[in-house]
Order: structure tokens, then sequence, then C-alpha cells
């Protein structure tokens, strides 16, 4: 066990809810080492927190929990989850939150043993009564068998894919970041199928070339707008020393293209 | 000791007030828990400050120090506060922010010993000179009667309590949470008090009702608004899958019944 | 080492940025201790960040590594450092964020050893891939000469400085907090140096003046602006109970005078 576990909720940071969970954590498992990813979610966005937690797991020790509370349906027939990715463990309510982390044969577990719950459970903030103490269960090395039986069909959202037309790669923006910097769906691996290596690319939204690739932002001139593949691996539109978002009003689900 | 110890202030996270805080407490202590509640508060909000560590202190380990500054009297007269509720110590200006915690014997302590202050106290900010030390010492295990002499007559707020008219509980919000939920000053206990279980009731904002009271969010339709209990264990109104505040144009003081 | 480490970042809290650098250094040094200072710097502004750190540094423990990450030229050829300073470490960009920390004689690294870098570099996120790892080497006990060869003439910034008239101490405005206290780059021992200790003084704004030397907030009626020393020793404007900045709409650079 690391000992680590990571925080992404839609919580924000005003409110002491991301507060009582570390209280809670702690009252369970002393020794936890809490890391906030983010609590600044949009309000119930899952398929936000999705992506978020997609780009950011990899940087963690082993034996991490990664805690994610995006929970519109909290206190209804939603199911409670955890479930391991190799050595990582991802715990949270099953709607969606974990689309791109789950694998074919992931083996998820229901969070049912009151055991490991709080003695009593609200119907308005699951974040402290059951995903926090199962993270800090979980951290103490319970293992995922206990906590409750085998989850079967997890839901995994539909979200949209990048394609090949034959002539370029279509996707679109999924996250902007504080920057205005467009990560989009097209990732490094799909750029390398479709174009040789060093073959010169422009990146389109509509007809409009918003530059071409870089290998990092100070290699174009300040005030220009150009692409890059970000620190996640993905295509991502930026400004040098400016906002790409305002100045190209993109939002989540504009669409990119890639052409040679 | 736990070791833990949190803080609840008006700094906002833009400036470097909250971390030289932690800086303070960490050259004091080393094995500190530091757990930020929340550094949101209204600037010089006292009373909002009251009701968020209210909502928060119960889930933390046994024998954790709760920080709170909100502390619009800095440097001058206002006294400097510590006290034992239990097993759970508390430390903040004499200002009021500790209404709902201290009981009618809280025996407080005046934060006047200059060995646990900073050598030099400036005029305006005590929570780098005068709390975070005091945090730092206690949870090293210093007793509380070693920080100063009894403080008598601690500040407690005149807040607004849910009344019973005969046939309505009438109370008001007291907080508005990022979700746009708004709780109220009527406790479970209250309601209980005064309604038969299972009794169908109405909450009421003027004459207009904003529904019955649920379980929990999901139980009513999306876009529609009512009642919960909420996890802090008062009635908030809510949107399911909206922002009731926004919709109902609720702000803190607006008046809240509670009817058959 | 303490083990501390501390980050001023202008990556927001909404992105998981800070989260992954935290991931980062707990993959290398498990016992370290994590404290953001902010991340609240305005995009791309090493000037802001300069000064917060200036202010924060020096309540932190002996040992402590604080990593700053503001870079604009991320990528590019602008170099990556770490100096001491007496106990202190700290890490970043060479872009002139520690032009106030910098000593005339301080022995900067650069950080070029890869054996203290990700294995794989980005051309777009050096706080995780380096300024992380070289953090968490620090702490662990490696010494900065390990991280790389001497780099010679830092980036220093060149600053505004306040300076005497010969009847008055003419300064500006360099930080805004969120209380809307003003900092200035006019010194406490500037103003001893050229005003006699309890000569009654005056900051002025253009012909207007904003009041006398308080030595605390609440030493003046509500309502009232005027100037204290502030926590950091420095001269700031303040509206008692308000917001001086929004008052005497002030922004950074605004011209402030102090006379008899």
């Amino acid at each position: 066990m690391s000992g680590v576990i990571t925080l992404t909720t839609d919580f924000g940071t005003a409110d002491p809810f991301a507060g009582i969970m570390k209280g809670v954590i702690l009252s369970i498992h002393p020794p936890a080492r809490i890391v906030d990813i983010t609590h600044a979610i949009e309000p119930q966005n899952v398929l936000q927190a999705a992506y978020v937690l997609e780009s950011a797991w990899r940087w963690f020790p082993k034996h991490t929990v990664h805690v994610a509370v995006v929970d519109p349906g909290v206190g209804g027939s939603r199911r409670a989850m955890a479930f391991k990715r190799g050595n990582t463990i991802f715990v949270g309510p099953d709607n969606g939150l974990f689309t791109g982390l789950l694998e074919a044969d992931s083996q998820c577990h229901e969070l049912k043993n009151p055991k490991y719950r709080l003695p009593e459970v609200s119907g308005t903030f699951h974040g402290r009564d059951v995903f926090a103490p199962a993270a800090a269960w979980i951290a103490r090395g319970t293992p995922l068998k206990s906590l409750g039986p085998p989850l079967k069909n997890p839901v995994r959202l539909d979200r949209p894919q990048a394609a090949w037309t034959g002539k370029a790669l279509e996707g679109e923006v999924i996250h902007i970041d504080r920057f205005g910097n467009a990560a989009t769906n097209i990732s490094r691996e799909l750029i390398a199928q479709h174009f040789l290596r060093k073959t010169p690319l422009t990146v389109r939204i509509g007809r409009q070339s918003v530059g071409g690739l870089s290998s990092h932002y100070a290699e174009i001139p300040s005030g220009r707008t150009g692409a890059v593949i970000n620190s996640w691996n993905v295509l991502e539109v930026f400004e040098r020393d400016g906002n790409a978002a305002r100045r190209l009003k993109l939002k989540v689900g504009r669409k990119i293209r890639v052409t040679r």
C-alpha cells in the first residue's frame, strides 16, 4: 500500500465537503496521504470527470486509490463500485465515470458491505458515507472482494471517437484548460497511424487553419495559434502567450480536423 | 494526539496566507497532517464560517485541532482563544466564530503566552503569528492551560432560530452550497418534534410550495424542486439536476416554512 | 531534510496539473509533505509569482524545497534551475521567477541530468517531467550538483524600486490580495531610513490622501482607508471592513507616495 488516496469531485472548495471526506479517511486510516486532483468538475458533469481522471491517474504511485465523486444519482438506485486496474484502485459511483479506465475483463465490486461504510448512510452525501470509507479501508489493505459482491456490467458512457475519413482525422474538443488550451480526442497514436512521420500537418476548425503541429508552445511566435501533442498525448490547440479557447471561441464538442 | 489540524478561513487560495500558516505549523510540529476545510468564507463573514465549521468538525479524528480565522478585529482588542469540546480542540479569534460549538461550561483559554506565539506578532496576520503556532503546539501535546489564562464570557453571536407557530415551522436559509442547494436552520429534530413521522409535509417560500420532503435528490423528476434532510441534518431546498438558489432566487436569510 | 515541498504555479486548481505534480513527487519520495502556496498566479505572470514566493518562503521549515512553475517558455531554450539560499532550496524555470531570492553569489545548477527527470520529457509540462522530480530527489537528499552543471547568470527581472525624492517616498502597488488590500514596494526599512520614528505620515495616491499609517486594521473607523506595514513588511493600503482596491480603483503599478 502506498497510502496515497486522490479525490476528483464536483464539490468545489468553498463548501466543506472535500474536507469532510478527508476527515473520514484520516479517522479510518490515519497515515493516508490525500491528494486533490480537482474539486472543480462542473456540477454533475460525469464525462468531464472521466477525462480529467484519465489524464491524471498514471502519474501516481503504485497502489494509489483514486476516489471520484460526481454523483447526480446519489441515494437512488445507482450502484457504488470499486475495481483494480493493474496496481491502481478506483472507487466511485457506477455512472460511467470510469468508462475509459475499465478494461474488458475488469473485476468490479459493489460497495455493499456495511462494515466498510459509515454506520449511518445519508441519502445525499455518499462521498462521506460510502466512498471515503471504502477508499480508506482499501488503503489499509482490505481486499476489494470484502467490500461487496461482484458488480456486473458497469456503466460505460458512449463517447465521441476521432475517425479517419480517408483524407483527414476528424475529432473534437474534449477539455479546455485554465490557459485556454483545447485538448481533443485525437491521440498521438492515431496521428502516427494515418500520417507518415514528419509529414507537415494542418489543423483546421471548419475551413480555417489554426496552424501546424509544434513540439512546444514557444516554437511559434507570440499571438499565433497552433497545435501540440500535449502532456497526455492528445492533440491540443493553443495560442502562444494567449488563450486559444477565447480567441477561436472553442467549446467542448467543437469539431477539429487534421489534414496533410 | 491525532496530529490532524484543519483550517477554515476567509483567506482565499490565491494569496499565500493559508500556505504560510502551514509552513508555520510544520516548522513547530513536523508530523502534523493539515486539512483545508475551506478558505472561501466571504471576507469577514464570521457567521458563515461558524455554520461551515459546525457542519464539518464531527467528521474528523479524535484530538483534531480545528483552526478558524475570520478575523476583522485582528491586531485590536479582540481576544485570541482555544477550547476543548470532548476530544476536539478549537482555536481562533474570540469573535463569535465558535457560537454553536461552545457549551455552557466550556473552559476557554486566552492565547497570551508568548512562548506559544511567533517571536514577533504582526498587527495584521494572527493566523500566522498566533493561531497557527497555538494549533501546532496543541497538536504536539501542550495543554490548553499553558497557552494562557482562562477566558471568561467568550463572544456568542445571536443567530436566527427556527420557531414553531402552532401550525408551521418557520426558519430561514443559512447557507447556499456550490450546487445551489439551500440549507436552513430547520433541523431534523425540530421536524420530528412537531410533525408525526410519515406525515406528508410541504415546504413553502412565501405562499409558494417548493415541494415535499424527499429522502434523496433523485427521488423527484429532473428539473423539479424539493427538500431533503441534508448531510448535516437540516432541511435543505434543492432542484433535481439543477440549481435551486438560482431558480428560486434564494439568499441567506430567506424565510422558509414547513407545514402539513 | 524536512521533506516539505511547496508549489507555486499558474496552473489553477480546476485542471489536474498540480495533482499530477504531487503524484510524481510522492512516487519518487513517498514521505514528502507537499504544501500549496498558490496555483492562482495569473497565467504566465512571472513577476506576480516572484512577489508571492518572496512573501511566503521564510515561514517554512529549514530544508524546504520551494518549486515555482510559471513557465511560458516551457520546452524551448529557457533553462531549468535549482539553487540554495541558506537552508532553503528553490527549483523552477530560469526566467526571473527567483529575482528577489537570488543572492549575488548564489550557486545555481541547471537541471540537465536525465537521471533526475522523468524518462520521457514532454514539450509542454516540465512541472511534471522536470521540476517535480528534481524537487523530490532533492528532498530525498540528492545534492544540487548532481542535478546538473553550474548555471551562470540566471535571469533577473528589472523590477520597479521605490525611491526617495528628497521629500517623499515614491513607490507603487505590486500585489492586490483577496481582501482588496494593496501591497507596495515601499518597505518598512525604507520608511525607517527616511522618516523619524513616530513622525505622522500621509499616504497619497496622486494628490489624494488615503490616510495615515496604522498599526492594525481595526485602529481606524469602519469604511475609512488607511495604510499599515503588512505581514511581509511593506506598506499596504487598506479599507477597514472593505475593499480598498475596489474603492480606490487600485491596480498593480499604481503610484503611491508617502510624505510627512
